[in-house]
């Protein structure tokens, strides 16, 4: 086995050869733009907020004219018209005056602060008393304090989130550039593979990994496309992948059951000439038969037939590799803490994936390995999330902590 | 302040006024249920699998005949036709015979278990010689090994993620039962904001939390639709919430800048009668101006203007009352440890959110404050995730270890 290497190397082998990788770029609409990725630098087109506003409902004032006030000597400040939101204004506040303002309103000229509300009196003399005095700047945010006209407001390649959106709604953008979703292709091979909506038959079994991976890549927030099942044939295969190659970034194979299945994938890719095969089998477990190539410019990967081993591949894998092609930083890992219940020896050489149902427990929580026979599916939709142990390590003892990595 | 709560207390009192809620249910292809919630148990419709599959590739053979075998004195056994993936195996194997069987392949009638074929030998003599014993049930997974028929495969109000619906694919089910998305209506008010496809002019402000709270409900796995900006007309207001209260699960109504925003809001709430106002109020920092209400039996929200207070609310109050409508347990915070790089002082007696941006430090995290001036939505952006500082702490010392709460 040649080329069995693991996780970390495969995962700087994908690095390698698709960086650079860049998918065309759209315009959307704001609201369309969620979860999708910045395809250039975007500026501010205007300083934000637009106006000097007050933070409070109160009094704008010169500050100097509250200098030295207090509740036995406030100072006396003639009203002005009141301020209203919304709405510009057109006057200039001079020295012993002041003028209603609400929380964002829009201070008027030559006022510097504004004295909040309970630090005022009004006995409707047409005058305000202020007990306190207050800085220049006081409750104010300043024109542009938020961001200023050409400010770098969102940086290239960043995921749009909910306060991405919200950054750009605040800078007016009602469209964005983004990069085109990516494409990812779905390959069910296997001559034993049988639809989900046909009646089984004897030596038969579903069709699980298609549907396990169109949700995987759903979840990635990038889009898949089922090609059905193709019998283990090498022109078959051949012409669907070439097929789900033009028509997608990354295109999946998922292998049958058998020995058979994946030979056959190898065989296929390598048909398309160079570089072809980069990795063929992985120092992972579940997930050892698994292949990535690079074909036709488009990254392919050679899925395991067992779903849960497909489901492993594609967290450690499949989810780089789209990093990778939208040149994004991968999310941190999101873990909790726990205590594991049982001892579990491994000494396999390979980075092991534990899947584990956390539960309560006092303070923190329990870990308590869910053991998948041969990593059957079913099972595995009790587990909340699962243990890395590293290929070095002889397995983990009961009691001890362990980082979970969450589903 | 009769209303105000703290967030523990507010989350009580939705699943007191909400439990039961039930959105009514549908059927929807499986490739549709990606990130629904099941409306009813399912169960397995077939034994998964449907058959004795090998795990190996190798010989079926009856365990007793290879007792004893090693490879100075083999067992010879004599050779039937060789077992084909995904084809029915109509013969038994008999006491002295081995049929060759691929991995997923069907055990024929009478083997007990597989040999691997790295055990045997094959001299093209019509004979096969088995190096090494195997016991019953070796290398076989059994009919109903990951699931019987009728298991319960799934439980009502289960998030369906990648790994539900592998399952689902494997016992057949190409349509499931889900409960109809939530629907949340989004309404902006206030005289000072106008959307973001408008020219703004002065004293204006855009609508931020219009698309802010868009794409958190698309986060949350729900279904938004917006109505738009309201100017602050108690009619206006009360008709657009009543359309939104009819069409909507959930209706977020988010006050304008000013404290007479939400005083309309407040109104209109108070106008569609009992139970109305729930809590008005949240002993949290940022997002104390916030309403919770029950009205025409839909839950109502009255969100902050300020959209790092709206973001905020999002977080803490309506991701959990979305989790009590579709009756579905919160999922995990999502957090990392790391060291805080200054002191934060904090005394209001409020429970506070401080956004903090991550960085890599030697084996772990350091966080650094993303310091929000009045809390402006831009600089949000540049934070990964936020520390939640206790209602009864009083901040935060440099240098100390915070769990870091990732967006």
């Amino acid at each position: 086995m040649l080329y069995v290497k693991n996780v970390n190397e495969v995962q700087e082998l994908i690095k390698e050869h698709f960086k650079g990788y860049s998918p065309e770029s759209r315009i959307v609409a704001l609201t369309d733009s969620f979860g999708r990725v910045t395809s250039q630098d975007i500026f501010s087109k205007e300083d934000i907020p637009g106006f000097d506003r007050s933070t409070v409902d109160g009094y704008a004032v010169i500050s100097e004219d509250t200098f030295g006030s207090s509740e036995t000597v406030p100072s006396q400040l003639r009203l002005l018209r009141e301020i209203q939101i919304g709405v510009d204004v057109d006057f200039e506040v001079q020295s012993g005056y002041a003028a209603y303002i609400p929380t964002g309103g829009k201070l008027p000229r030559n006022a510097d602060s504004v004295v909040m509300i309970e630090y005022t009196e009004n006995i409707d003399d047409g005058f305000v008393y202020i007990n306190r005095p207050v800085s220049p700047g006081n409750n104010i945010i300043f024109t542009g304090d938020d961001c200023k006209k050409c400010d770098l407001l969102i940086k290239s390649n960043t995921i749009i989130g909910a306060k991405e959106i919200g950054a750009l709604a605040a800078a007016g953008y009602d469209y964005v550039n983004v990069k085109d979703k990516l494409k990812v292709g779905i390959i069910s091979t296997g001559d034993e593979v049988v639809n989900i909506d046909f009646p089984i038959t004897p030596a038969k079994i579903r069709d699980v990994n298609s549907y396990l991976l169109y949700a995987s890549v759903l979840e990635s927030g990038v889009e898949p496309k089922l090609y059905g099942i193709v019998p283990d044939n090498f022109e078959k295969i051949r012409s669907v992948t070439d097929l789900a190659l033009n028509e997608n970034d990354i295109v999946l194979v998922s292998g049958g059951s058998s020995v058979g299945n994946m030979d056959q994938t190898a065989k296929v890719i390598e048909s398309f000439g160079e570089p072809g095969i980069l990795v063929h089998g992985i120092a992972m477990k579940p997930g050892k038969p698994t292949i990535v190539a690079k074909v036709k410019d488009k990254a392919l990967i050679g899925m395991p037939g067992h779903p849960v081993s497909a489901f492993f591949v594609f967290k450690m894998i499949v989810s780089h590799l789209i990093c990778v092609l939208y040149d994004v930083q991968p999310q941190l890992a999101k873990t909790v803490k726990a205590t594991i219940t049982v001892n579990y020896p491994s000494n396999t050489g390979r980075e092991e994936y534990l899947p584990v149902k956390l539960s309560k427990k006092n303070e923190g929580y329990e870990a308590e390995p869910v053991f998948t026979k041969s990593g059957l599916i079913t099972t595995l939709t009790g587990a909340t999330g699962f243990v890395k142990i590293d290929r070095r390590s002889e397995g983990i003892k009961s009691g001890s902590e362990v980082e979970v990595i969450l589903f």
